[in-house]
């Protein structure tokens, strides 16, 4: 049960750039020699897959908040136990895009459900296997949401305007998490341009990197 | 959120009576005037129905031993919140065979997740509304199998002996939850004749009855 390899999560709110960062990251890693794997739930896992499908149905309205975060640690269970736990097991590098840090503050702070309880679960979903490094790519709503409106070529609409408070909140949450677990997540300032963003993630996991 | 009504769980190993058990007990209580519901896991609650198939679909034989406790958490949970609760909150009575002690004795115990990790997710899932009572029938597992056989008039084969010793971890975990819940969980012979069981069973009860 003896973890070797690193595992390493990337959060932050919509906008923040983390797919970006973490395809910059990854093959900057590939061509350094290093074994490593990109991946976010449910990242083709069959049954975490058919988990998804429950919880993604529209026709399920009936489901309730505490129901879809036991829905969400199971998915995140399987994803772990198929595809993370085999790579670290033979040294690897996992790059995840969001974990149980998006629970804990879409579900347990944002919806209200409570930190303290979604974590319960989502320890026990864990188990031993903590990301070792979490980067959270900490962006102003207002400007994720420019950035999306720019890729997408579109207008900013109504709705997107109603949601701001709702990311507000999950900006929020992930600050209160920065106190949570000083020594795991390191916060990084995503408003600026993408190259200082990738430089910095550089600085803070390389220490943690194996040996090769 | 104040509950009103009488939550009351039946509990036990294979074969110690709990649905005989239950049917005469919600006969009667309705012939006394109660407003009664007899219910069990997942109880034709769409959603956790589905929950419930992936589960026992076959095909998942990748499934972990805590990603299915977070499905059976899951289920539990949107049975609870469409069907348990909104009865209690009409005053009723709620009979339901099995709830989380099952989880606690199979997954927990004999399947050695641990009672402890169990349960966490499953306060999660239950919130307020532990069990106010839960009557547990305890049996020889020889016993619940000769009555098991005798029901479906069939012989004992060699998948059933083997499985005896499964059937007398799963009492020994009951045993520790007893001591765990002695307020709650309330131990009843069920090695008797039925009509001896069914008497005790009103016996504990008939106090926590609401008035009518």
């Amino acid at each position: 049960m003896k973890k070797n390899g690193l595992f390493v999560t990337f959060e932050g709110g919509e906008g923040a750039g983390k797919t970006t960062v973490i395809e910059a990251y990854y093959e900057k890693l590939i061509e350094s020699g290093y074994h490593v794997i990109k991946t976010r739930e449910p990242g083709g896992i069959d049954i975490a897959e058919q988990i998804r499908h429950i919880i993604l149905t529209p026709q399920n309205t009936a489901m309730e908040g505490r129901t879809e975060a036991l829905l969400y640690a199971a998915a995140r269970r399987q994803h772990l136990v198929e595809k993370v736990i085999p790579a670290l097991e033979q040294g690897g590098i996992v790059l995840c895009d969001r974990f149980i840090d998006s629970s804990l503050a879409y579900q347990g702070y944002a919806r209200n459900i409570g930190i303290e309880e979604v974590l319960a679960i989502n320890e026990f979903a864990i188990d031993q296997y903590m990301p070792d490094l979490t980067i959270y790519l900490d962006i102003e709503p207002q400007t994720g949401m420019r950035r999306i409106q720019k890729n997408n070529s579109r207008e900013v609409n109504r709705l997107d305007m109603e949601k701001i408070e709702f990311h507000d909140q999950v900006r929020e949450a992930y600050h209160k998490l920065l106190e949570r677990f000083p020594e795991r997540i390191h916060k990084v300032d995503a408003n600026r341009e993408i190259e200082n963003v990738l430089d910095e993630v550089k600085q803070i996991i390389s220490p943690a990197l194996p040996n090769l």
